[in-house]
C-alpha cells in the first residue's frame, strides 16, 4: 500500500531522521543526545533500531539506558531477539532488566533458558520481583498461568465508586490494564467484574456491588492458551481473569498477549500442514534448518521406500506394460492433493470447534460425497484425454476408474485421520500434509495396480 | 482441559439451566420469562442458543426481542450465521436491526448481500444510520476503512481534563471503545492521542494539549487489513485511528475486530497452502464443497498429465529397465515434501516481514545449503538401503544421486517461488502446497530420467 497521508509520510521521514541522529549520537558518544532521541520513539521502533546494530554498538547502548528502559524495549521484542540480549548482557544488569519487566514477559524469557541459568538470575534479582516471577514459573508453558500477568487492579464489593476511582489512580501506572476492575470479597475470592466504562458513568457514592457484573467469565490457571484465545475472540473481552480451584484471583490475561498467542498458534498449524515441526527462524543457518527438517524427511523417505516396494511387487506387470508407469505420479499426486484439501478443511473446522459429535459424522459423509463427485469428474476428464492421446479406451478407463476410486478414498482419509487423531487426544494439526500425502500415495498405488491386474488382458 | 474451578463448573450448570428454562418459556409462549432468562446471558451465548433453534422457533424469538437486542446477538455471530438471519427476517425489521448495530458490523453484513438488496435496506432504514453505513460502504473490502467504526470519542486540545471527562461520560454508552481519546484541532484534524489512563491520573485543570501524545500512529483508510493487524500486534495498541489524506479522523479500528481479521487471514493462508481457495463452511453440502475444490484439482490434473507425458518420453528407457518405475513416486514425493517445507518457511517469513532485501538473498542461500545437506543425507541413506535390498550399487547410486539433486533443486524452488511472486505483487501465500508439489514432480522426473540415461549402460 502506498502511504498517502501525513502520518505515513511523516512517520517515515521522522524515522529516518531519528535513525541518522541516533547513529550520529552513538558516533560522538553523546549520551544526552542519544537518550533524548531514543526515548522519543515507541518501544517497538526502539527495538527495531536496537537489533539493527552490531553487538559492539549494543554494548555501548546498554551503558546509556536504565534497566527499566531496556526492559520496555524487550517487552516489544520477539523471543529470539530477547535471547540474543540475555546472552550478551552482564548477568547482574540482565537480572535488573527482568525485574523491571512485567512478570509474565520476564517468565517467557526465562522459560527459554537453562534451569541453572534461571536459578542464578533469580538469586541476584530484587527479592520482590523474584518472588512474583517464581510464582509464574510454576505454571506449565502454553497454559493460562504462563501467559497471565499478576499486575491487575482489584477492588472490594463494599467500596464506593469514588473510593475505587481513588484506588485506581494509585494503581494505574503499574497495572497491565485498568479497563477491567476485578471485585473481591473479604476472602479475596473473585465475585464480580466491573469495566472502567461502568465505573466512569457511575454515581460517586454507588457501592461497587451494585454496579458490578456477577456474570464472570473466568479461566482456570491450567487452561490451554489456544482455548483462552478462542474465548477472548468469541466474547470480545479485553482481559480475562485467571483463578485457582478456590476462585482466588491469580492474574489476568490481556488481549495484547492473546494477539501473540494467536499468531503463534496459526504459525504452528501452518508449519505442521507443511511438515516442518519447528518453524525456522530468520537467523537460523542452514545446519539448524536442515536438522529441523531432516527427521520428517527421513520418516517420509522410509514410507516412500515402502511405497516403492509395493510397486516392486508389480514389477512383472510393469515389465509387460511399461506404459503403466507413466501414470503413477499423476494418480499418486491427485490422491495427495485431494487428501490435503480434505485434511485442511477438517483440521481448521476441528480447531474452530465447528463440529460437534453429530457434526463429525456429517463431515465424514460430506467428504465422502465430495470425493465421489470430484472423482467422477476428474475420472471422466482423464479417460477422455488418454483416449484421445494414446488411442486406447482401456488404458483410459483403467486410469479414469483408478483416479475416481483414489479420489474417493483419499478425500475420506484426509477427513478421517484428523478426526481419529482428535479422538485419540492427539492434536489433529499433527496430521500434516506430507503425512497424509504419503498415506494416500500408498492407497493410490494399491488401487491403480489392483485395477491394472483386472484390465491386464485388454492392455497387452 | 477439565473444568476444575467454580467458574467453569458453574458456567456449565448455569448454561444448562438457562437452556432448559429458555426452552420451557418458548414452549409456554412465555414472553416475560424468556426475556428475563435470555437477556441475562452474554451475547455470544445468546447467539449460540439462537442458532441451535429451528427456523420456526427463531421466528418466534424475533417477536420477543427488540431490534437492538437482535443487533447485539448478530454482533457476536459468524458471517454465515448473520446471512441466515438476514434472509429469514422481515426486511423492515432487519433494517431496524442493522440501524442498531455498530456501523462497521452492519457494513460487514451488507457487503455479503446483492447490491439491490443493500439499496432497499438502506431506503427503509433510519436516515442517520443509513448515512453512516453508506459512508463506510464506500471503502473496499479488507481495507482499514471497511473494518473501522465511526463511534469513537474525540476531544479538543484546548479542553481541560475535567471537561473531557464530562464529555466522556456522555459519549461512553455509545462509543466502541473509550480507552483512547483522539484529540482534534479546530479543523477537526487529528493532532494527538490520549489514553484514558493518562486522563484519569491527570489533574482536573490540566489542558489536554499538555498531556496528549503527539506521536500518533495512524493508518490511512485504504491500508490492507493484514498490515493493520500486524501494526496492532507490534505496537500493542487497543485501537488505531484511521485518517484520510488530509488527516481528518474518519474512524477507529479496535482490537476485537483485529482478532477476527487475524483468524481470517490465518485461515486463508492455511487453506491456500492446502490448495483450497475458499475454505468450506461447516454447513456446506458436498456439491458446494466439490465446486470449490474442483478448479484446483482440474488444473493439477492437467499439470499431472504433463508430468505423465514427460515420463512417456522415457517409455523406451522404462521398457528396458522396468525397475526404474518403482522409484518414481519416492523421488517425486520427496521433492514435494521438501518443497512444501521450504515454501511454508518462506511464506510465513515474508508475511511476518522477517526478510528485508538482503534477507531474501540470505534466505535463498540458506535454503540452497539446507537442500544440499538434506539431499546428501537422504541420498546416502537411500543408496545404502537400495544396495542392501536390490544388491545393485548402480541402481542405489542412480536413485541416491537423483534424490540429492532433486532435494537441492526442490528446496530452492520452494523458497524462490514465493519470493518471485511477492516481487510480482502477487500474495506469496497463493503458491500453495499442491502447486509447488506439482512443479517439483516435474523437476524430479527430469532429473531422475536424465540420470537414468547416464547410468543406462550399468543397469541393463
Amino acid at each position: 500500500m502506498e502511504s498517502n497521508n501525513r502520518f505515513d509520510k511523516e512517520y517515515e521521514v521522522q524515522y529516518e531522521q531519528h535513525w541518522e541522529k541516533l547513529q550520529q549520537a552513538l558516533d560522538d558518544d553523546n549520551l544526552e543526545g542519544f537518550r533524548s532521541e531514543f526515548l522519543d520513539m515507541h518501544p517497538y521502533d526502539q527495538a527495531m533500531f536496537f537489533m539493527e546494530q552490531e553487538k559492539a554498538i549494543r554494548l555501548q547502548i546498554y551503558t546509556y539506558l536504565s534497566p527499566e528502559e531496556i526492559g520496555d524495549i524487550m517487552e516489544s521484542m520477539d523471543e529470539e531477539d530477547t535471547q540474543v540480549l540475555m546472552a550478551e548482557m552482564d548477568p547482574r544488569f540482565a537480572s535488573m532488566v527482568l525485574a523491571e519487566m512485567s512478570a509474565d514477559n520476564a517468565v517467557d524469557i526465562l522459560n527459554e533458558l537453562e534451569k541453572d541459568q534461571v536459578a542464578s538470575f533469580l538469586t541476584i534479582m530484587d527479592k520482590e520481583a523474584a518472588e512474583e516471577i517464581k510464582q509464574l514459573l510454576h505454571y506449565e508453558e502454553k497454559t493460562a498461568g504462563s501467559i497471565m500477568t499478576t499486575e491487575f487492579v482489584a477492588t472490594y464489593k463494599t467500596y464506593t465508586a469514588q473510593q475505587t476511582m481513588q484506588q485506581l489512580k494509585e494503581d494505574a501506572p503499574e497495572a497491565e490494564t485498568i479497563y477491567y476492575l476485578y471485585v473481591l470479597d473479604k476472602d479475596k475470592r473473585l465475585v464480580g467484574v466491573l469495566s472502567l466504562r461502568d465505573l466512569i458513568v457511575a454515581n460517586e457514592n454507588t457501592l461497587i456491588e451494585d454496579i458490578m457484573s456477577e456474570k464472570i467469565v473466568a479461566v482456570s490457571v491450567g487452561k490451554d492458551q489456544e482455548e483462552v484465545a478462542q474465548m477472548m475472540r468469541d466474547y470480545d473481552f479485553l482481559a480475562l481473569p485467571v483463578v485457582d480451584f478456590q476462585d482466588h484471583l491469580l492474574g489476568i490475561i490481556t488481549v495484547d498477549d492473546i494477539l501473540d498467542v494467536m499468531e503463534e498458534e496459526a504459525s504452528e498449524d501452518y508449519s505442521k500442514l507443511a511438515g516442518v515441526s519447528d518453524m525456522d527462524k530468520p537467523h537460523d543457518n542452514a545446519f539448524v534448518s536442515a536438522r529441523k527438517r531432516l527427521p520428517w524427511l527421513i520418516i517420509l523417505l522410509f514410507l516412500g521406500m515402502f511405497t516403492a516396494s509395493l510397486i516392486g511387487r508389480f514389477e512383472e506387470t510393469l515389465n509387460q506394460v511399461a506404459v503403466l508407469a507413466i501414470f503413477i505420479p499423476l494418480i499418486a499426486g491427485m490422491a495427495g492433493n485431494t487428501g490435503t484439501q480434505a485434511l485442511a478443511v477438517a483440521v481448521r473446522g476441528l480447531a474452530n470447534g465447528d463440529y460437534g459429535k453429530q457434526g463429525k459424522a456429517k463431515l465424514v459423509m460430506r467428504e465422502a460425497c465430495t470425493g465421489l463427485i470430484n472423482g467422477i469428474v476428474c475420472g471422466l476428464v482423464i479417460t477422455l484425454v488418454i483416449y484421445l492421446w494414446k488411442d486406447s479406451i482401456y488404458l483410459g478407463l483403467l486410469v479414469g476408474i483408478s483416479i475416481a476410486a483414489t479420489l474417493l478414498v483419499a478425500t475420506l482419509a484426509g477427513a478421517l485421520v484428523p478426526i481419529l487423531m482428535e479422538r485419540m487426544h492427539i492434536d489433529p494439526a499433527v496430521a500434516s500434509g506430507p503425512f497424509i500425502t504419503t498415506i494416500n500415495d500408498i492407497i493410490s498405488i494399491l488401487i491403480y495396480f489392483g485395477m491394472a491386474t483386472v484390465f491386464m488382458g485388454f492392455l497387452t
